[in-house]
């Protein structure tokens, strides 16, 4: 270790209470903070930074270094991460280094804006709960339409075995959270603010029951505040943890929609749930998809065909319903279509309204007769009734 | 001109009556005689047809000819385009030839599936009524949403001088028709059957409407009954005639689609409007939405925009609401979401609830102060408000 300009009251060689301390000192998704301790390690990251030194060791000198140290040195004073895990501890919480057991590898997609530790409250592990998931966001000033669908895709989620994230908030997350949790599914919430505190308030007893049988998990430490940037970077988190992220409804500037982007940079994919043009909370989704930002879904297959890059067998559209001359060649549909709807005619005729020709006139009229769709009637033919 | 097989009652060698006669000969769209004409003209190549030779003038030896000439030939029993002539001439129309005054040259975009020619009644030529102009089109089963939204969207489109073109059907067409009628707007309606009896004929006084100011046409002869299949090569008309396709709603099988497909294969701009996804009507432009195929669409602003292929200045969202923090640098917003609602804050702690280090928290504070967003406040730093 290098001079020892500050002191810190605990064990900066310990990795645990390094990535901790790493937790607190940087904004969420500080890419300079990641690159280092990735290239040196958390402790002794910490070590140089606590050393007052301008050049990490082993880096090339950079004022970029001086700048980045300027902006986390201040919080060393008074840093002292074993509070924060003591507070975690008593919640019943844990806290995930990257690369340990329960880690959610989605995480690391995010290079050097991944989180330097994850503070986790739950009874399931997060990379179990993510392993096959998918992110519901959406307005937290949602429609009766937006809860609706919301539940719908939440359900049907939980149906398949496949895990729902979301952030926690009121409307769609708060929706998505409940109908999952009802459904007895994988439940995850990620939170922008430190675990001491469930935010928003009102959602306590739901996060309480997303933390007892699934996870509600942080990148800040204890004590953090959630703040307007917080919660925008939390987002990224939400997009990686989750298989495809769909946004169920949000209004043209929409957290939901940040959300979104971070998952489109991740090369994961992207839903949106389309609504009522005359409805501000569908405009967000409705902005993805004129930008070409997001899919189209509209059900709870189409949500998992973002997932699985295929269609589920045995899920056939309700809407489909087969027409009269589906089945049928373009000659034989052309045919039955020239057909009167109840009198018979003659296979001249036929040829003449048909616009066929005679072979092919007749070609048609005997496909049609052995499928049952026409029969013959004197020297003519009709229809037979379905 | 060849052997004479069978006598025509009519001057073959006359381009009108050999141009309706084809019309009458060939179901819509058929792009073997389209060829035909087009190669030897349609005089000539009538001629042939009536020889009975088995090669056109001028043509290879191919067995193609033996099918099609069987496919036209049998209806050249009785046919006189005469008589189609004086029924539309008595409705007070015309015939128009391909590239005559008044042929809209959007047509000719079908290359060999373009129409042999147009029947058309009304006040106004085609080429006026589709110089600038969108096909509202869709559902023939409504719903009163499809209908506000294809009230509204004809009303912008009717106010900017741009023509609406639609179908003349029950639901999105009608509705289309209407309004685009109601606000003086240039409106055109494509007839899939002979304009002798308009078709459905509960808008028989619609349609008649339509004609008085803009103009209703049909590539087919009056006496043509209109079947499903000819509603199918209809559709290519619209998607031809029109500078954009949209689908207001549309069931998961509608025509409306086959005329969304036409509008893609011609490079047209095709829009899509959204609806809720409980909706059986807004399933088909959800599937136009999801498979790439359509833009979507909110509002008139957006279908211009598909006309245009640019935004038209002066027409800001209505949605947009612009944040608290939209107009600040990352590093000021930060800031400024970091500071306290009401209380004042040192900049000591400044620096460590934003993250920011000290000069860039100075250089913030001072941003903020010029801009009047932050005021100082003793040693420390509060809000302004708004």
């Amino acid at each position: 270790m290098a001079e020892r300009r500050g002191s810190l009251p605990f064990d900066v060689a310990d990795p645990v209470l390094a990535a901790a301390a790493w937790s607190r000192l940087v904004e969420p998704g500080d890419a300079a903070a990641g690159a280092l301790v990735r290239a040196v390690g958390t402790s002794e990251a910490l070590d140089w930074l606590r050393s007052g030194a301008a050049t990490p060791p082993g880096a090339l000198p950079h004022r970029g270094w001086i700048s980045a140290a300027e902006r986390w040195r201040p919080r060393l004073a008074g840093l002292d991460p074993r509070r924060e895990l003591d507070v975690i501890t008593r919640r019943g919480g844990r806290l995930l280094l990257p690369g340990a057991p329960g880690w959610p590898t989605g995480l690391d997609d995010l290079g050097d804006a991944s989180p330097m530790c994850l503070w986790v409250i739950g009874a399931c592990d997060p990379d179990v709960l993510t392993a096959r998931a998918v992110a519901l966001v959406g307005a937290r000033a949602s429609t009766a339409y937006g809860d609706a669908v919301t539940a719908d895709l939440a359900a049907g989620l939980a149906q398949r075995g496949i895990g729902v994230i979301s952030g926690g908030a009121f409307g769609i997350d708060a929706c998505a959270h409940r109908v999952a949790l009802a459904c007895d599914g994988a439940v995850l919430a990620v939170m922008a603010g430190g675990l001491d505190r469930y935010y928003p308030r009102e959602n306590v007893p739901l996060l309480e029951e997303v933390a007892a049988v699934g996870a509600v998990v942080s990148e800040a430490p204890p004590g953090t505040s959630p703040m307007r940037q917080r919660f925008l970077a939390r987002n990224r988190l939400i997009a990686a943890l989750a298989g495809a992220t769909v946004v169920v409804e949000a209004a043209w500037r929409s957290g939901a929609l940040s959300t979104a982007r971070h998952a489109a940079e991740l090369l994961r994919p992207v839903g949106a749930v389309p609504g009522p043009v005359t409805s501000a909370a569908s405009a967000g989704c409705h902005r993805l998809l004129r930008e070409g930002a997001a899919t189209c879904v509209t059900d709870v297959g189409e949500v998992v065909e973002l997932v699985a890059g295929l269609q589920e067998p045995g899920d056939p559209d309700p809407l489909v319903q087969p027409g009269l001359l589906d089945d049928l060649a373009p000659d034989h549909a052309r045919l039955l279509d020239a057909m009167p709807v109840r009198a018979a005619a003659t296979t001249d005729g036929l040829v003449r309204s048909s616009g066929l020709g005679p072979s092919a006139t007749l070609a048609a009229l005997g496909a049609l007769e052995l499928a049952g769709r026409v029969e013959r009637d004197g020297q003519g033919w009709r229809r037979v009734r379905a």
